[in-house]
């Protein structure tokens, strides 16, 4: 059994009840920023992989930026693509390039072949959640994840990041029978993967889109959302007694936000273009949000830090409504954290989320 | 004198007056896709500036497009950035590269010592459009163009462009000041630059703001938007007793589609993430709409370039409204067209538009 946790706030701010004040964790917060990441990456070979393949390595980095800062939950270190990779795509990451498959989807015979995955291929990522739950001992919940069904498809087809997404494009539009078909594998598989890692112990689940804003509407609603959804609904969302939020996220899916509170997700990510006030307005009533500060901020003096988090946090405003009950806001950047921020700028944010949050809950009694 | 418009279907959608048609013109609609442009392009010592800054170069690639296709503008040829490379920051393109500057603003010093550019170094840009607009004898309007004072900005801080943008929003967020003294500088010589395109002859205008998309919302507004207006405000808006429409596209700018129709141009440009009924129920009684296919379904077979075209034409709707006004609509790609795109699938797409907006017209009747 895991002991009880000891700081709830980020689970009850993504179910939309009372907080001391308003919990914050960072994408990537386990990253290259920290020198303490670097040197353990040093030691597993200088590989990502190396790092998300062996439980310890995932168990030790997932760890360090809650050694060094009182963030309010845990995300397993791992990677959005481990999916397709178990899928046989064959997944690398080049020497300061980003993730590459050697056998990408590029014709009938491919698609035609695409299987969800044995789960016993990601057997690590499972054994990585359970022991990093182990050893954070009910400090904070932990976070699972995955990428979005769309989102791994881009990847699929393209075989790596691209500017145009012209591949996977043309396949979307030239053929959307392939683009279905690898879309319905990918919901089935990430689904069994989420629900495999809610089984090994995490706390809540995030569907990153990374990629759903790069679609024409209409395009996003078929191919991004659907699946999304689909997924979601497909989700445990108790365990032990206690509810697993799901968060999703599209980055660039402001135009959509009415949609996606739709999507079954407790929590919206959103990214920094977005208007929390006017989000709020418009679906706080119906799911959390969860952003957005421009992480590029965390490049300014720490006091420019704290002005901009206080910024975010007043934009939301205080979670209590003037009916009694709460909205939910969970504070995170946009997109990941830069390698190249300073890591006390980072705690100059933590500290200023913190305190401005519960400001603004003193001020409304 | 320059004769009288033969085809003035694009000035009038931009003013929301009557139209026989939904008139349409490409982004990069002069362009590497061409198998005539690539012909000039090696002609010009195969140099992109090469083209742009001879004005019997500029000339012919301007019009190869409106040979081969019934487009309802012809767009100058040139760059976004000729106007930093004019105040001296030194532009390039590599081969297969985006542009590049030899001397970006990286320090105080000098950001101080920017000026706005002697418009005698841009002749060479004001040559082309004079000689464009003769050669086009008033078969279509010609549009002139520059970067917005933060798109410009963007590339003169980071030198050439960026995924992450770090160094100008470190400077934004680090050094207001000096991010606005940019900021002024760029205003003043973009609205120099584009009035005397309007002297030349161009009969409307463009604010490319293609960076705008990647600040945070509240940074948009201060940084990118303010400056837009302010450009907008000093441009000369009649020539000759014609109207000189100008057209502000943000890209990613959906979520400050209000902020945008408020910002005195007459067009806005839209891209594929924007439900365009939507967005015309929103602003259009107040501009008029440019936009918005996705230039990646060029890429499909022609009978679904025609298919995705119609969608986007049903989207806005006839532009008559039922109070007998009429909403204003100009049919583009949310961004430029790829050099990889098949030509007859863009004769497959000019085809669509003008006729099925044709179709629609006729059965409002």
């Amino acid at each position: 059994m895991n002991p009880p946790l000891q700081n709830d706030q980020f689970l009850r701010a993504c179910l939309r009840q009372p907080t001391d004040y308003t919990p914050l964790w960072l994408m990537r917060q386990a990253g290259r920023y920290l020198p303490e990441y670097r040197a353990s990456r040093v030691r597993a070979g200088n590989s990502f992989m190396g790092l998300a393949t062996n439980p310890d390595f995932a168990t030790e980095v997932t760890l360090q930026p809650l050694d060094r800062y009182a963030l309010d939950a845990a995300i397993l270190f791992s990677d959005i693509l481990t999916v397709p990779d178990a899928m046989g795509l064959g997944l690398s990451f080049g020497a300061g390039e980003g993730p590459r498959f050697a056998h990408p989807l590029r014709d009938e015979a491919a698609v035609a072949a695409l299987r969800a995955p044995d789960l016993e291929h990601l057997r690590y990522v499972f054994d990585a959640v359970a022991q990093i739950r182990r050893s954070l001992a009910g400090r904070v919940p932990l976070i699972g994840f995955s990428g979005s069904p769309w989102t791994l498809a881009c990847y699929m087809v393209e075989g790596a990041g691209s500017d145009d997404y012209r591949l996977v494009k043309t396949m979307l539009y030239a053929r959307p029978d392939l683009m279905h078909r690898i879309l319905d594998v990918n919901a089935e598989a990430v689904t069994a993967y989420l629900n495999a890692q809610i089984d090994a112990g995490a706390q809540a689940v995030m569907l990153f889109d990374s990629w759903g804003g790069v679609l024409a509407d209409g395009a996003f609603q078929r191919f991004s959302l659907a699946y999304t959804r689909r997924v979601v609904e497909g989700l445990k969302r108790e365990r032990d007694g206690a509810r697993i939020p799901v968060i999703v996220f599209t980055k660039g899916g402001g135009p959509w936000l009415d949609a996606l509170a739709a999507s079954g997700a407790d929590v919206v990510g959103l990214d920094w273009t977005v208007d929390l006030g006017a989000a709020r307005a418009r679906v706080g009533s119906r799911v959390a949000l969860q952003g957005n500060l421009d992480p590029n901020v965390l490049f300014a003096p720490p006091e420019i830090v704290a002005q901009e988090a206080r910024a975010v946090l007043d934009a939301f405003g205080p979670p209590q409504r003037a009916d009694g009950g709460w909205d939910g806001h969970v504070f995170n950047l946009g997109h990941g954290i830069s390698q190249h921020t300073p890591p006390d700028h980072v705690a100059a944010l933590v500290e200023a989320v913190h305190d401005h949050s519960r400001h603004i809950r003193q001020k409304r009694k």
